[in-house]
């Protein structure tokens, strides 16, 4: 079983009705969602997870169960941190109101982040949602173009909106791509053919911009999530972003760095994913780690791409910049850098991904590896090296079984999405590695 | 001066850079806003007010000065209420993930939600904000009826992305409609002239479905904020709205409910604004006073209109319906139930039209007054009874100074909007007329 077990564009590692093993209590919970939430609502699993409780980078469920998150890259600094949780807890009990008033919350968080940026890009616009910075970004991108095209990757994901859902391919057909996007190769069509990366991709990219002008749209941006979290995870060679980044740009359009997936240091070397790729983006739309749970997300640019847009448009959004989402955002930003999880990032992630290279040696259904810092994309393969969705979707079933949360992901679904919160330790990493092992011993 | 003094589309009680009275310390918050956060953001009044602390229906300045905010529709039930604050820290501090879990908060919010909508309505997704709401809708309503077309009123705003931005005319002439988006009258322009308000908006509505159809544009939607906030608060004959409805399902479009603004009991005689028109939405959008400042928003609907969309696509929102988000929606609620705040928005808002009406016979200034609850929109007109944009925007910073705060609307600008907390007092009632009456004589 290959391929045949993933049809592109259905959710890997999602439930299905009237499977699993739930208990009457949790089949009762399926069935209230599916009377009060209606069905475009998925859930993990063969049999969902219930969960009541979470702390650092351990969930619990209803019946008190542990369950290790290697997956959750949302509660970055891990489940429920008090500094965070005090923060938001203290704001919300003097102050929340909004951007059309003064308040200086928002500066301070504003000014603190911008630092971790190269100097160019220093204004930052605030939203509640990835989807929502992508949304701005795409609004800004045309504004300051003209243009209307975009490009994006084969399997991308950049957000739920109508304009973003329509250049997220990975939502699959049931969900049409905007009429001027045009989708590209990941980098991992080539990787394996031994080509040059960087070139490879730039070719596509160039290849997409040359079929835009010939049917008269222009191009407006490039958007990639650095680290191609929903391709399958390319974080190498690093600086194989650069020259696609100058081809979109040689064509009058803005290169976009989605850092939802990678941003806030868990590629362990930078804080943001482009800056592996010794490239400069125009913009950079933040999201999922930011508030650690809280709803707060941005959009980091340089000032000549909000040129035209500000002279004609303005913005606001009610919720994004209020006074506690930048307390939240910015007790976040403190515990990233107090407790160092970039350097815990880089550490831990170097051993998680040795670890799995060195049971790869003994279980042929690990095949290539591809890592950065706490991001990990770990192909499953059969017997003879092709990629095996079915494979990778009962070793996150079993591990499940077995007390750790991960999924897959990738068009093929066969690759092992990790990415725990940044606090994960070493003896977290062995804790998975031999959950793991027994997973793959029974296979 | 009249409406000359309002560009159709610019922001009403906008601060223009370099005017107003700052102190030292305001213009250097404003200095750092446009550093950090660039051109396109917008403050409120001629000299910005710079708030430190919420209580109530009371802002404080970092002066301590305090401010009776009669404007607040996001901290509907009071700002930073204790039992608001406790549920989300509690909730915070134990779990805070998504809806891919199986979690049961979620489920209870839904359910008590839903228990406030005729039965039809039964489903509920989870946004984090009414533009993501609202674009959910758009998707929703394209994708059901497979028409492109969707109508609003000429002076709406409906949300920030893309899409909706496209469907919002108050954010002026540079932000572009969408391709089929048509506008249509609001209510307003046949109030004067004695017309049946019903069907003179059902005509605008059927002109609108007519020219779409001569270009071959299948109609999706018409959507309204079902008090008409930006339009300048149209609020009555109760029942208005219906024939228009009618005339969109006629055409095989959809009917959607914007409660961003009326919603949670605002308008004192029910807990939505559609339920004054005695009809049933397909879909209605809630927003800002649903989290009392928590990014929580949501969209319920009735399921036949979600089954094309959930059988091809399917919808996940990060922070959208998290453990955290529903906890605190349902502190919400309990307090408008349990405070009942609905009865309080009728009784008091119906002290407050009365009072403004009173006001009216010494004051030439003040014309024709809407109200709905604790929703107001007072015309200020010139001496020939026209309406007057400068005048308006005079009064909104006099009563700034004078320790209120409101602001305006509409298309020409003239209309104050008021809509204040649900908490508010027939105390404060009388204090806002007092200092209104203060700021007209002073005039």
């Amino acid at each position: 079983m290959t391929d045949a077990a993933h049809m592109p564009g259905t959710m890997p590692n999602a439930y299905v009705a009237g499977k699993g093993n739930l208990s009457k209590e949790d089949q009762s919970l399926v069935d209230r969602r599916k009377r009060a939430m209606g069905p475009a609502y998925r859930l993990f699993y063969e049999t969902p997870v219930h969960l009541v409780r979470g702390e650092g980078v351990w969930l619990y469920d209803a019946e008190g169960r542990a369950f290790l998150d290697t997956y959750n890259n949302v509660a970055s600094v891990g489940h429920c941190h008090p500094h965070v949780v005090a923060a938001m807890a203290r704001q919300a009990g003097i102050f929340a109101s909004h951007t059309r008033y003064l308040h200086e919350t928002v500066l301070n968080y504003a000014e603190r982040l911008l630092a971790h940026f190269p100097a160019e890009l220093c204004h930052v616009m605030f939203t509640c949602t990835g989807s929502e910075a992508n949304d701005l970004a795409f609004r800004i991108a045309r504004a300051h173009t003209g243009g209307t095209g975009f490009i994006v990757t084969e399997n991308a994901y950049h957000g739920v909106t109508y304009a973003i859902a329509g250049m997220s391919p990975s939502l699959g057909s049931g969900v049409d791509l905007g009429e001027h996007v045009r989708v590209v190769p990941a980098p991992q069509s080539h990787a394996a053919a031994g080509e040059d990366t960087g070139a490879t991709f730039a070719a596509g990219v160039r290849a997409a911009i040359a079929d835009m002008q010939r049917l008269g749209i222009k191009p407006a941006a490039l958007i990639v999530d650095t680290v191609f979290s929903s391709d399958g995870v390319f974080t190498d060679p690093k600086g194989f972003l650069a020259p696609a980044a100058q081809a979109i740009r040689d064509a009058g359009g803005l290169f976009i760095a989605d850092e939802v997936q990678p941003g806030f240091g868990r590629t362990g070397d930078a804080m943001w994913g482009f800056q592996r790729h010794g490239l400069l983006p125009d913009m950079v739309s933040l999201g999922k780690p930011m508030g650690n749970g809280y709803p707060v997300a941005g959009l980091v640019l340089q000032p000549r791409v909000i040129e035209a847009f500000g002279s004609k448009a303005r913005y606001f959004n009610t919720f994004g910049g209020n006074a506690v989402a930048a307390a939240t955002a910015m007790a976040v930003l403190e515990v990233v850098e107090n407790e160092r999880l970039m350097d815990n990032a880089a550490t831990v992630g170097s051993g998680f991904a040795a670890g799995l290279r060195s049971l790869a040696k003994d279980h042929a259904g690990l095949g290539a590896l591809r890592a950065a810092g706490l991001f990990l994309g770990q192909d499953i393969v059969d017997a003879d090296g092709r990629p095996d969705a079915q494979r990778a979707g009962k070793i996150v079933n079993r591990l499940r079984e077995a007390g750790v949360l991960i999924s897959a992901t990738g068009p093929k679904g066969h690759v092992l999405k990790i990415r725990p919160p940044l606090v994960f330790s070493t003896e977290n990493v062995a804790f998975f590695l031999e959950r793991l092992e027994a997973v793959l011993k029974a296979d």
